[in-house]
């Protein structure tokens, strides 16, 4: 395991190094960990990055080394040195488990610890969490758009370095894909992995039907055939027919072909017709070429005869939006044993944090199991199921709307309690499912890949309240 | 060292698995590594990679566990896992050095070795290559548009996970960033580590004045104040300045502010106004807040009063492009001695490649030591830089120029020979100085942040040749 406990910004130590010396080392921040806006035509994201989260956090430690290169910095007292080189995380860590769908300000981690140990793992907790949830949002919007055909998860090359290779196959199955061409992760996360050829195997043969006979004979029967090198309709899928005819004599069935160039609409329904013809209607065609969201539901609109989308670049960097913008604020301090509200302002409303240290609930209607809203309420509210409970737009507040025969579901759940971890995660696998879960309890209104519809996040009247009183006294 | 070997698609096992079957494992393939196109309103991009490139190589080997992994995949036979298992890299590799300016179409890395090994490795070089000259090429505009201000590499929490951070901050620095938060990326390149506070610190304290004033009891001697926690004109610079009163008394000076949201244009000419009126004209102003280079350049049109910029998520992500779009294509075969050009055809011309074993080299006018054009040529070609040499656009053959005094530089220097290491890495701050030296020998044309000119790549007489005869060839 990696030690990644310098991995965080330097104003984090000397924030640090400040607290230590003025005082302040018994203090006890909250933090939240949320983002601000959806992506762009998107309601909701895919919670992802505890696992990953939870290594860093078992395996904080500054090593002799770190202590020794933070030394060379001139910037820290040895009494400082000598605490950082036994410190360890001994707070608390709630989180919504990975799958989770999460919308704009809820708290995606919350985080109650000894003051510096909640700002040292700002940085780390938003890199892991940033990039996971990032990815496994816009793979969500992938497999959602290819509408129950399978998406294969093909961008390590692209990936933004090794890390993001890895974890962005693991988010993408998250999300909903298959598979992936990437064995590292496939070894990692038991992931099922896929792959054929490319085209430089078919240039290294004399020509294409020598190349397609040779991958034949190595796998005779799991043959998938890249018919693109040359040219697809002339040359790739007669020569593909010719050696499936080989393989059927051979008592084999071929798999398919592969499109990887060319307008897929048009090239996958004469390929299917090719095939049909020749005798293979069951024969696959897997497709890939920049391909995200928007150009599989536009293929699809168009009625392109495509069983299996390859999807790369677009997704494993998130293309139309590689930063999630998540950001960690502060929304409380515990000092002599008091709790003090904290929020940030800001000129710009959009960036006004919600104080006090709170929890998020999902609201169900009980006789379908849709998701109603979500609430936020401060820590020491209930939500009685056995009541009618109004709730109200908070940019808004004449919109109100009563809810009766609901359920209520805490999302955040402990994961670190006294520094120790008690939340066991899930497999990538199980996490997949509870992700589909959780879609399934989302109008499709929420899931549409233009334009969908808002979903509300709505702030208990006693959190709204608080933030009222603070947002008039910062006014002062 | 992380072991990455699996970090690779399935299909180059699969492919290797072919080789080894199909008798083709003593053939040696010629791969070259390039990016068809250029960043939209950039000219060229900064090479980098190739360290991670030299670790990933020197430490490629199949692990038992590896071994034991591809096993279960129920794809190859044991002859197959135990060739696997004693591999090495016995090839050899040519590659521009790190921080070299590197345009469309020429190779970043060469590759001649035993197809097998060669196939392997595809991905894991262009994951490490694509994104690290990605991001060097992003910093490199960016370090441009503030002509002359340093920039501070800003964006761990952005980044597409921790390698990303981590090596995304080197490739700032190799394309011209002056430092970086991240304080692994410090410790491990030896870069310089920057930060103050943030505005959970502000938050933390009674008001923003005492949490001001604790920071300057902290770093009395490096004191830079967040000022936009709460008002930035109405408080946030007033309390700084009374606090940097309370410093100088005590016999220090302050470093000065920092701007972190709204209009940084109006923000930091008031702020240096205030700062100025009171005494304080050495102050500096650092600012950050979603910056790139076309806010960067905008914000200094309009007289801007920033000294320091701080760049984040746009920047660490690439966020207007984040993938290069780097391929890796085959270009000769050797077989039983003979060596055979390939050349991947298509219907798009954009996607056509080079064929052959090739080098670059580019052009220098003696005079002023200017680069004129790269040109492409065949490996048994040489330059006479004694003769006039003529060369003309690909493109549009009819567009011929002669130079005369002239250098000529061979791009590619060997890196591996025979599987071993002949290539020393020079550390990040050479790297940088020689890009700063590259840039240095491009007319400013080249470098503009919008529409820059189109700089020359041709083919020597020999290459363009074999390429038309191979596209003759492929139209039968």
């Amino acid at each position: 395991m990696r030690n990644l406990t310098l991995m965080t910004d330097l104003y984090q130590l000397t924030m640090m190094y400040g607290y230590f010396t003025q005082g302040m080392r018994d203090d006890i921040a909250i933090f939240d960990l949320f983002f601000r806006e959806n992506r762009e035509n998107s309601a909701y994201a895919v919670a992802a990055g505890l696992e990953s989260v939870i290594e860093y956090i078992n395996n904080l430690h500054f090593s002799a080394e770190d202590i020794e290169y933070l030394r060379s910095l001139n910037l820290f007292d040895e009494d400082f040195l000598a605490y950082l080189r036994k410190m360890t995380f001994t707070g608390e860590l709630h989180a919504m488990p990975e799958g989770t769908l999460v919308f704009p300000f809820e708290p995606l981690l919350r985080v109650k610890a000894p003051i510096m140990e909640a700002q040292l793992i700002e940085t780390a907790l938003l890199t892991l969490v940033n990039h996971q949830t990032l990815i496994a949002s816009k793979a969500s919007r992938v497999v959602y758009a290819a509408n129950g055909d399978a998406v294969i998860e093909f961008g390590l090359r692209r990936a933004q370095g090794p890390d993001a290779g890895v974890y962005g196959a693991r988010a993408a199955v998250i999300g909903g894909c298959t598979g992936t061409s990437n064995v590292l992760a496939g070894q990692i996360f038991d992931i099922p992995v896929k792959g054929t050829h490319a085209h430089s195997w078919v240039m290294s043969f004399e020509d294409e039907v020598s190349a397609f006979r040779a991958y034949a004979h190595t796998f005779p029967d799991s043959c998938l055939l890249l018919v693109d090198t040359y040219d697809t309709l002339a040359s790739g899928v007669p020569n593909a027919i010719t050696v499936f005819n080989e393989l059927r004599e051979a008592g084999y069935e071929p798999m398919g072909i592969r499109l990887d160039s060319g307008d897929l609409a048009y090239l996958s329904k004469k390929a299917r017709r090719m095939l049909d013809d020749a005798g293979y209607p069951d024969a696959k065609i897997f497709a890939s070429s920049d391909l995200d969201e928007m150009v599989i539901r536009d293929l699809k609109a168009q009625g392109a005869k495509i069983d299996f989308w390859g999807v790369g670049t677009r997704m494993i960097t998130s293309s139309d939006q590689p930063a999630l913008g998540g950001v960690y604020k502060l929304s409380a301090v515990i000092r002599d044993g008091k709790m003090i509200p904290a929020m940030k302002l800001s000129d710009n409303s959009g960036k006004i944090t919600n104080p006090g240290y709170k929890k998020v609930y999902r609201l169900y209607k009980k006789k379908n199991g849709k998701a109603i809203a979500d609430l936020m309420t401060l820590f020491d509210e209930q939500i009685d199921e056995s009541k009618p409970l109004r709730i109200f737009d908070p940019g808004q507040t004449w919109k109100t709307m009563e809810l009766t025969d609901f359920t209520a579901r805490e999302l955040l759940v402990p994961v670190f309690i006294d520094g120790k971890q008690v939340y066991k995660t899930p497999d990538v696998h199980e996490i997949s499912a509870y992700a589909k879960q959780e879609l399934s309890t989302m109008w499709e209104e929420y899931k549409r890949v233009l334009n969908p519809h808002v979903y509300k996040v709505d702030l208990s009247d006693k959190l709204y309240d608080l933030k009222q009183a603070l947002l008039r006294e910062g006014r002062k």
